[in-house]
């Protein structure tokens, strides 16, 4: 039954559709596949699409595979043709040869794509056959070139351009709050009152892109406490009773958890546009807040402390890993050092928030130990978390830094507490 | 100020923009444009958009004409990089190679543009900015393969499942109104009072296609008039004094104007997908409703009489435009050559109304002599228009034999009236 | 935060107020109150009545006890004033003696009523004055007339003109579903699952009236089961894991729920109107529905088999109830002659709930035993419910003779059994 | 056609309404009304109702009068009745009696509006009700008792809690803004063009209330210019080619036209709440802004000069009206003493703009010549016109003393200026 909500929300839905003769066919999904692609597919390609998609969701993994391979057989592009398009073009640069080119280089699952794409609510049911394409993968490594254009599709349908922001509250539809129940990737969500400690009080907000044509999809969302200080753990952000911090006392935003919602639009990143869309937001309704930052957890600190080399501690070669649980005072000399010294084989850190935020521009701001004390935060990083600070002035400098040279500014207390774990890195 | 339709406007609206140094820079365009694509443009992508677009506003034709050649030298693609990755690709199938593949047939101005969107309201400055090279490329043809591009980006963005479709109504915002009188194409809306003749009587309707990312733009409408008869004219539907007709009657949905409103989406075509959802959504509404047809101008006509040997008559030579212009009972048979005999070279009508919907898998079903009496309908086309009649049970048929062999569906009566113009014709 | 349904809200709320010296005041609420009649209330009524109702808010139980008995003594009538009037009146009928006459019958907290209400966001305020109001006035009857005056000026208020039908659904706001769970009053929805039980499933929907006044409290709401039979007991309704009926198998619409929200509207009907508005709704969206009515409890039944006196049975007295509650077979004849047979003094039915819906002039038309097997039906019923058919025919002759002699509508069955039932009376 | 504005409309809109049997009845008005009153009322009277309202509206005048006296003879109280109750009620202070007494000073056509009102789209049938009759009532003023019940129930519908202020701007619906054209009552608005000079550039708005049983109704409207200098003339706000002020340089709010749109809510006062709620919401948007003030009319100015007593002037007796057409220094010292020395009987001001201003607590700042030359402007008031400044810390007091002792607070210019006319007054 409808709702304001829903009301709403066709005003941003693509259209009303009837589609008169949906589920009469019970032709093969390959036929419909290849009639899309055909003159009927230019008449009554929407209601050809839908059925498309409606028989694909009832396939079950092999069948999924064997679809993905038909396409990848019948659908691809042919290379002699790009060659000949392509010397073409090179002899004589004009546009109709360019088109050619263009044209050639284009496999006719390309086309296929945006033609489901048009049936009504399509777009959603793309995602979620990315997200079946993505996880075939793996074992099925010839699907990949799909993928390459269906990420290059949707690269152009994502552009940040066509996104919204939309607040998530209490009095966003129960719809849309149990999908940020059940997307919430960092700090587990338990129930309807945890979500709503989280979204009703005047001092907490949460905000989620959404696409129009998925309107009750968000594609990810972050939590930010409005604080009178900066808090030194999760558990205090989390926390059930606690006072609400008024208008005039907030200084500080804290963004602690963002989470990706979708499977299939993996390597689509939005965290970067979101967190600069929401700081804007956060300055022009609270321009009294000074510090925008994150509460960040360090997902890979004891699987790195692990494998580090044993150091001789008393006489005796000792696990690091076992110093630092041991040794609460190590542990943020340790942390300094796994985000700010430990890198891959390509120069960038370690560790995967570390290098999204600094990727952003963020520095490394302050270090926090029993900041998260659930069984996860122990045993991830033995309860460390992080601020990274998103400070406008130094954005750029810090990012073009971070590309070019792998440069990772961070806060001098940051730095010293990582030279002092040296002793225990055999870097 | 804001208006309940402007916070409705927002609702669809990618997002609430508060860009903090819009008009800081004085920088060159190019030079911003060039930042865009480096690591700057990562950063602060949004920001940097907006100001290469809003400078590119205030250029004049032949600063615009600089621009696009700087684009057209700096960004292209390097066709010996297609080539090597070309040759890679076909040694070894993998994803890896394809991808470098799909990359290198990239030229840069495909990800510039895909940037520029990323700012707000940006999406209607790319397709002001796409008029402005559509205008340019007649004298400058080298900057076709921009277009190209800019084309095919468009084509992914404008996806029809990403449009809505919007009654417009005398309740809908002048804004918007103000745009359908100007965009009218086919039969010129006069002033207010002549647009309210058309939307505010319960069988009158107008629908337009808009898009997300550009709530206030009508990209593509059509004016329907619901009547008990089929009108002999356009006069009777734009007739100020006529009697509603009611819901019990309508017999037929009449669509007596359609109009492309964007110059910058020329070959984006959205007709097709108009005629069809508006069908869709007046079966629902008005379950009545038997025939669904157009009323539409022979807007070559005259041109084509013009153009035909003289015929001897009377025994003399005679021009059939003059024949036709004297004697009314010619008008129909010759009309009826005019849209199913005089063909192009590839075999498609001359016309270019009734290429469209025959290609949509219309059917000519009737002429009408005196149908449009204003001046432009007297010097395009006699006074002539025609119907298309579209018939769910045999678009797909029609569309398939008319793209396939240029097969024209038409009712007898004009085949026969066809027929009877044979002595005029010299073909 | 704001959402959308937030910002859709603002549409419907009476304005965005942004009141400059809401807590500057420290005044007493009562010198406020007299001030709030003075000239001071005529400019600056709205600041004044917003500080009145935050202060009330404050107040404790003694504390609202003694501001309701200032304003009985401080804002009544002057009854010699109105004679005087009255006498001037009927001297000479002319408008202006009869405008003094009826001013001299306003107390003063009717127009004192007017201007706080005049605030943002008074009127939910003033719902709940008047709850409190209410729950005092059985130890303190004097407050009575206050609320003659209030009850008139909420009559007015809340003409059904002014109410607004909105469906409740999974995608409304959670700031509103919290409260459907926690008015319901009829069958307890238990968690946030049950609730989505009865709002998900395309055969079940529910709808509310709400005051433009008051966008997020429903002021009463009706839940509906759509169905291919009618049910045999709730159980079936609000089972877990039932078959969703499609639209074309739905012949049913049973109204299983009726939950008033507003203690302070006490008095003030919705009932009638929202089944009828809810009927004429269902009508328009599933026009293939034929029967509607209701699933009703029969909430005094085991109280009034209670108090029966004792008949000879086997020889022995007994009491009917046990004999009820050991003897199913007796259940609906009892239950029979309850709501047909068992009047109040006036003639009116026994059971509340017979007394509504056959003042709406529906008809009691099936009797069904363990039809509400919960611990609350068991206890007040024996697990019986009732059907009472809505017939939009009958309606109005059902209404009238129901209202003038008593006569109640049933179908023969019911009629049948309530005559079994005869022996076990001592009517 | 629904449109966007249209479905939001319908958010506000107290119901979707399917009326069974509308225009099944031939019934006769009055015994339709008669109806509404009965049992048949209680379960059909959203029907009746509305086709009584129906019928209404296709009365003719002299069938007009006839129906407000069949209301005034067949639903008025009993004033004996009301005497008996209100004897009770002197004898003994119950609610009970109280009641009583309540209900026998109610007319019956009390309960007949009431219900009335609750049919679909009822509330604007009403109002335009009330305006015919108080076009009667001059003719007939035994009318005028309806009035007084009407007048209280509108009173109750349209408290200030219930209106919602929305902005006018050039995105609202064409239906709402052509009503702006048409009740434009100061400074008429020549063409849609016109129009949008008013709304659409950003240092112009205009707002109006709305009930939410009225959505397409303005109850009264206003419309603003947001400037970096007090105007001299309302010919420089109008003007077409002006420049837009920036938001940084506004500095005056300057309310130039403020117009009553509902004849039929005549006394219902809302011009002192829509002004002081547009300031608030300004001084949010805009918090630069300092000065709140109006332009206006002085539209009793001429009438007043044409009776003042002739003044002797170079030894001739003279027309005081020629002497200020005739020099325009006169003109401002005659304004002066026009506003704020002329007065009525009961001590108000002559003036109604002024008796408006002054009562909302505003005060005279600055008077203008030449300020008004359109050829209304010139024939009331010789072109001249004032500012009435709102100043928050003096609304209160300023408005005790106008009203306690009819004080009038001006700028001393204007003072002086007053001075300086005494010589041509012969007061």
């Amino acid at each position: 039954m409808a709702t304001i909500s829903y009301i709403l929300g066709n005003l941003f839905r693509p259209t009303n559709w009837f589609l008169a003769s949906y589920a009469s066919s019970d032709s093969d999904i390959k036929a419909l596949s290849l009639d899309l692609l055909s003159a009927k597919g230019e008449v009554s390609g929407v209601t050809i699409a839908r059925q498309i998609l409606n028989q694909y969701r009832m396939l079950d993994e092999a069948a999924k595979l064997a679809y993905f391979q038909f396409i990848l057989a019948d659908m691809d592009f042919n290379s002699s043709d790009v060659k000949t398009a392509l010397n073409a073009y090179t002899d004589k640069h004009d546009a109709n040869r360019y088109g050619q080119f263009i044209k050639s280089t284009q496999p006719k699952w390309r086309q296929f794509f945006r033609r489901l794409n048009e049936a009504p609510d399509a777009t959603f049911d793309l995602v979620n056959m990315r997200a079946d394409l993505l996880s075939l993968i793996p074992s099925h490594r010839e699907l990949e070139v799909i993928d390459i254009d269906l990420r290059d599709l949707f690269l152009s349908w994502f552009n940040r351009g066509f996104l919204m922001l939309r607040p998530i509250s209490w009095s966003s539809p129960a719809a849309v709050l149990e999908k940020i129940i059940s997307y919430e990737a960092v700090h587990e969500i338990s129930s309807w009152d945890d979500l709503r400690r989280r979204l009703e009080p005047s001092d907490r907000c949460c905000f989620a892109f959404f696409h129009p044509a998925m309107p009750d999809e968000p594609l990810i969302f972050v939590e930010v406490a409005l604080m009178d200080h900066l808090p030194s753990s999760v558990q205090v952000i989390l926390a059930q009773d606690s006072d609400v911090t008024s208008v005039e006392d907030m200084d500080y935003a804290v963004f602690y958890s963002i989470s990706n919602c979708q499977k299939g639009l993996a390597g689509i990143s939005f965290g970067n546009a979101l967190i600069k869309t929401v700081v804007e937001e956060l300055k022009h309704e609270y321009p009294r807040i000074k510090h925008y930052l994150t509460l960040s957890p360090l997902p890979g600190f004891t699987k790195w402390l692990a494998a580090l080399t044993a150091v001789e501690k008393d006489g005796e070669l000792q696990d690091v890993l076992t110093l630092a649980t041991d040794h609460i005072g190590l542990r943020k000399p340790l942390a300094a050092a796994y985000l700010s010294l430990a890198k891959r084989d390509n120069g960038m850190p370690v560790d995967p928030v570390a290098r999204f935020h600094l990727s952003n521009g963020a520095r490394i701001h302050q270090l926090h130990e029993d900041a998260d004390t659930s069984a996860r935060g122990m045993k991830q990083s033995l309860g460390m978390m992080v601020n990274y600070l998103y400070h406008p002035d130094e954005l750029i400098e810090n990012h073009e830094s971070f590309v070019n040279d792998g440069t990772i500014k961070a806060d001098k207390a940051v730095k010293e507490n990582a030279q002092k774990a040296k002793p225990y890195l055999s870097l």
